[in-house]
């Protein structure tokens, strides 16, 4: 029942209202039920860039078909490659091992950060997360819950819904990767005291925010 | 008369169909101009990511307005915040000196590469492509090439052109910059070589890239 929690914001937790809430989160979930928890920082502790051997190791193991991770070492060619997939096979170890992943998930420029995106670049590698007997998906048991907060207001119905590159680009990312059991939490106008044309939404944006506290409650103690 | 050029594949040129793409303007573009080109590889050289003296930065910098990058010395707090800054203008300086940038934008996992969005993260910077006098966009007369390779198809009517989270994001977050003079040229199909499921679409790939190269030679010699 291990529990995966992922930050991806570069503020503090004093400034970061994913941080904060990925922090409630975790609060409930142990109190709740004890452990274990693996906690990984994506801005303090950064997945290095891809290099040309992790595209080209990920080509022979395309041409291969269904490898899972225990035979990929048996396919890298030098220590380029090795040290790749040193990078890389702690990802999806961690990521196959939980029951939960708990991602927080600032909005940057309209999407995910570059951290995230980094740690989605690297461990989604080819045949790591599918069953090489069945062909089904290792993550179909997975409960992803991702704990996004933006700056303006995305939601349904308002000006700037179809400028959100961050809810859709993991509901599709996730589903692409076989996960059925996937939340997404939003707290909308978390920046409304430094954007003057926000004044005034300062209501709306308490309520987003005690709306995604509550439902983070819920979803850790469900 | 400069041209950026921005390359993001973590492949080397005989792997990468953008990089060969944006190779194929480059020499069209300096055989008809001459230069100069400021080449920036951001596989080779990655953005170092965002940390906390960024955002705090950031923050200071919104707090006080419109203030161009050339003022932004003066609100510094810190070497922490003075190396985020030195790491930061150049690319805010070779943005704005560009006549044309052309950015060479694999797929991965649907959307641009964790390297461009860690050179977007950090160089959309508060105030830095804002004329401070008149509030409009200073990169309004900056010509954008954006050579997109795609290794499926995710073209208008295809079934999955809503899985596509890099030509739209690439669409809005320039226009979010100011820009109005955007190219996007798309290669598709580029990996049917290795997906089984793509077999019988060669020839409809080999259009795709064909399509692109001219086009491609077309706005560089424009």
């Amino acid at each position: 029942m291990t529990l995966l929690h992922i930050d991806s914001s570069a503020d503090t937790p004093a400034d970061s209202v994913s941080r904060r809430l990925t922090g409630r989160f975790l609060t409930a979930w142990t109190a709740r039920r004890g452990g274990p928890v693996r906690h990984r920082d994506l801005a303090a502790d950064p997945v290095p860039p891809l290099t040309a051997a992790y595209t080209a190791l990920g080509r022979r193991v395309e041409r291969e078909g269904m490898v899972p991770p225990d035979k990929v070492p048996a396919l890298l060619d030098g220590p380029a490659e090795e040290r790749e997939w040193a990078l890389t096979r702690p990802l999806i170890d961690e990521l196959l091992a939980a029951r939960t992943l708990l991602l927080g998930v600032p909005m940057y420029n309209l999407a995910v950060p570059a951290s995230l995106k980094a740690w989605i670049d690297r461990v989604t590698f080819p045949g790591a997360f599918t069953d090489p007997d069945s062909g089904e998906s290792l993550l179909r048991g997975t409960r992803v819950v991702a704990v996004l907060a933006r700056g303006g207001g995305y939601g349904p119905g308002s000006p700037r819904e179809h400028d959100d590159f961050q809810a859709p680009y993991l509901r599709t990312y996730f589903a692409g990767l076989g996960v059925t059991d996937l939340h997404l939490v939003t707290a909308e106008l978390t920046r409304v005291d430094l954007m003057p044309h926000l004044t005034g939404l300062a209501d709306l944006a308490a309520r987003s925010l005690a709306g995604a506290e509550q439902r983070i409650t819920e979803l850790a103690t469900a």
